[in-house]
Order: C-alpha cells, then sequence, then structure tokens
C-alpha cells in the first residue's frame, strides 16, 4: 500500500444567502469530489453568516483542526463582504492592499471601462503575505494564507479559481470508492454489514437507502485507499446479498 | 413593532455521504426556509462524518449555543447509523428503547412483512425522555430531547417529519424579506450600499451578483421583521439604483 496518511481539509461556507435558503449552495460537492481525487478528505464543512466573530471563530478553529481549509463567499466589493479582513484578524495579520491583485484589477478595469472606486478596491484587499489564487472570469482573484484557501462564492469563479490550485495541494494516497447497490431492505442488510465493517475495519463502508419508482434500494458504499482491500470488502458485500436472496443491481459503466 | 426576539437554530448534517460529494444535500434549504415562515433564523450549519466524537461535538456546541438544534442523517438501522447513541451521549442520558417508537415499527412491519430483527430494533432507540416525530412515510420516528430535534437525512422523510413540528417550535417574528434585482455592477452599487446599511443598521442588506446570458444582474435582498421599515430601506435602494442610473428588473409576482 502506498503512502496512507489522511490528508484533511475544512469548508467553510460564508453568506446569509446560504443560511436563508434563497440560494443554495453548489460548491460543497464540487469541492468535495475535486479534493478527493487528490486524496484529500473533506472532513467537515460549516456555514456561517456574514458576521465577522462568526467568519474568525470558524476560521480559527478549522485551520487548526485540518490540514486544508477552504472558503467560498464574501470576497466581492460591497460592505457584506468581508471574508479578506475576517482572515487577516483570523491569523493576526494585517490586511493590505495587494499590489498584483490591484495590477490584475487595474489592467481588466482598463480593458472593460470599469471605473476604480474605493469599494472596488476592497477587492485588491489580502491578508499580508498572501498569494493570490486567479480568477480568469472576472478579474478579482482569492487568495491563499498559510493552509487557508479564500475563493469566490459564485461557482462558476469559484470552480475557476480551484481547478488552478492543483498544484498548491499536496494530497495522501486517493481514496478510492466501490458502490455495490441492491434490492434488499437497510435492516436485513444491517447485521451482515455491521459484521463486515469488524472484519474490514479500516475501510469505510456507508449504507445509503433510496426510493426509487421500482422500490426502494439501498447502495452500500465503500471508501479506502487500497484497490485491492477494496475490491476484496465489496465482493464480501455481494456475497453478503446473495447469501440473503438479495440481487446486485449491474454498475453503470 | 411586534416581539423582535431574535429566535436562532443551527442544523447539524450528519453523514460521509454529503462530506464525499455523493449525494447532495436538499434539506438545508428547506430546512431553512421552513424555519424563516415560522420566525426562526438559522444562524449555523456544520456537516461532520459518520464518527461518535465529531458527532457529540457539534451536539454540544450548536445545541448550547442556539435555541434549536436540528440534525439530519444517521437514525437507520444499520452500523453507521450513529445519530440516536450520540445525542443520547452528548445529553449524557441513557439510550433506551421507546416503547411507543417500537410499537408503531412492530405496527408498520406487521402489516408489511418485514421481520423484527435487532438491527431493525435500533430504530427504537432513543435517548431516556425523548419525545417522538412523525415519520408517515417509513414509521421509524424521529424524536425530540430538550432543543434537539433528530430527523431523518432522506429528503422525502425530514420533509414529513419537519412539517409536524411546527406547532412545537416558537419563532420570533418572522423575517421578511425584499428582492432589488438591478443591472448595475456591485462595484458600482458598493459605496451608495454601504451607506444605506449604515442608515438602516438593523436591516440586514445582502449583495448578491449574478450572471445571466443577458448580462451581470445584482440582487440587493432586505431582511428585517418590521414590514415598514423594510419597505423604506428598499425604497432607498431603487432610489440610490437610479440615481447611479440603473434599471431596476419588474419583480415576480
Amino acid at each position: 500500500m502506498a503512502d496512507s496518511k489522511i490528508v484533511t481539509a475544512a469548508l467553510l461556507i460564508i453568506g446569509n444567502e446560504i443560511l436563508s435558503g434563497r440560494t443554495k449552495d453548489a460548491n460543497l460537492p464540487f469541492i468535495a469530489e475535486g479534493l478527493g481525487t487528490m486524496g484529500i478528505r473533506l472532513s467537515e464543512v460549516r456555514v456561517v453568516p456574514d458576521v465577522a466573530e462568526e467568519i474568525i471563530g470558524a476560521v480559527n478553529v478549522l485551520r487548526e483542526k485540518y490540514d486544508y481549509l477552504f472558503t467560498t463567499g464574501g470576497i466581492g466589493p460591497t460592505h457584506d463582504d468581508i471574508t479578506a479582513e475576517c482572515v487577516a484578524a483570523a491569523l493576526d495579520l494585517p490586511l493590505v492592499q495587494n499590489v498584483e491583485a490591484r495590477r490584475r484589477l487595474e489592467e481588466r478595469w482598463a480593458s472593460t471601462g470599469i471605473e476604480i472606486n474605493e469599494a472596488r478596491l476592497r477587492m485588491a484587499n489580502t491578508p499580508e503575505g498572501a498569494t493570490l489564487i486567479d480568477n480568469p472570469v472576472s478579474a478579482a482573484p482569492g487568495f491563499q494564507i498559510e493552509n487557508v484557501f479564500v475563493m469566490a462564492g459564485v461557482p462558476k469563479i469559484m470552480q475557476a479559481m480551484f481547478g488552478s490550485l492543483r498544484e498548491r495541494l499536496v494530497g495522501g494516497a486517493p481514496l478510492l470508492s466501490e458502490s455495490v447497490v441492491c434490492n434488499l431492505p437497510e435492516g436485513q442488510l444491517a447485521t451482515g454489514l455491521a459484521a463486515l465493517q469488524e472484519r474490514y475495519p479500516d475501510v469505510d463502508i456507508g449504507s445509503y437507502p433510496s426510493y426509487a419508482h421500482s422500490g426502494f434500494r439501498v447502495a452500500v458504499v465503500l471508501r479506502h485507499t487500497d484497490a485491492d482491500l477494496l475490491e476484496a470488502a465489496a465482493a464480501a458485500v455481494m456475497v453478503l446479498i446473495d447469501e440473503l436472496g438479495g440481487e446486485v443491481e449491474p454498475q453503470e459503466p
């Protein structure tokens, strides 16, 4: 088995609009899957309002507890965009105008005829010592300071930013997964699955019921970094389903 | 102005499948909007894995910090369903078999020909002293203990459970909102909006940019419990947009 250190990350989603239900977050699954492919496990997510003490508190807990912290939201030009100043406060660093960020913004504004004003220049502020995260969509960059990565909340921009981070992030062995879907109720599988979890204690075995028009289905999802171990555990789940008289659904290719 | 106490709530989403990105959470916006109509403000959300110490830790922080805590996920029959025991541990209460929960499950199982087994009976376990939350979909109930409301993760079941809670929850004045959508860039609105936020310090004024095929749009969303104050602040936003040469989009009815 290759390096099996588990590299962990947290996501902090900042914004009243998520907490009010007005905006449905689309960044969590995108970031979760992207991190997964790099061998980084998203281990906790928090959503907090545009309130400085809540943001600062969450940044400090999460950056200390996990290898990486990603934030989304609150980096625009308006009064409710306070992420940069909160991250600076959390790390006890001064908030400064980042020269390169200002240059990129002015270049974009010159080419699009947008006037420079004080509010827009807030988007050039970062904690001292931050490195920028490119924003090919609308120029206003995100930034990295220590293990904290500050990104936009608008999914299109966040995705572009996240895509540029791949080479900065050091993952562990990628977490592989196998799904076994069957037509048995969870309550019938449960005892056997619990025994398999004991037999394969390092494999993360989850059971997810759902309702389809053809009746209930259960997806047993297994995760581990070791493909051989994963395959053995998945095979054992299929034997269990067979022994219980269930049928395994063919996998989508 | 009516009672303006702000009643707050947190949501704890429990499950590896959300953190892996495999399952997209649909419960947050549903609960946020439902609470909003009752005058309860969703103030924080956390997503944690199926790990006892993480669940217990989050339950204890959130139930103490907010008026209500809602949890979703982890109440099925399988080994990864550990919410009930974790909530019991968090509240330092014994986990017991709830007689009424068992009765409901046995009644359902008798009518559908499902055998009783030890794994299924785990769904009748609650912290001592809990009251049940009805599950009209699949019988296995959620429960309330103190200010903690434990619900299923499957959206259809969660929604049915949440619907039955309305009479148990005591809200404050409902938070009203007004949206003003315009064609000005955020950076042009920002200074004027910040001034309006100072003029109406109690109104929560948020600015949300988006990209449509017709170009960028900004939605200014105002929230407060007082309809007159809200209307005055929204009118001031419209005046600001007009002064800046922008156009307000007609509202959807």
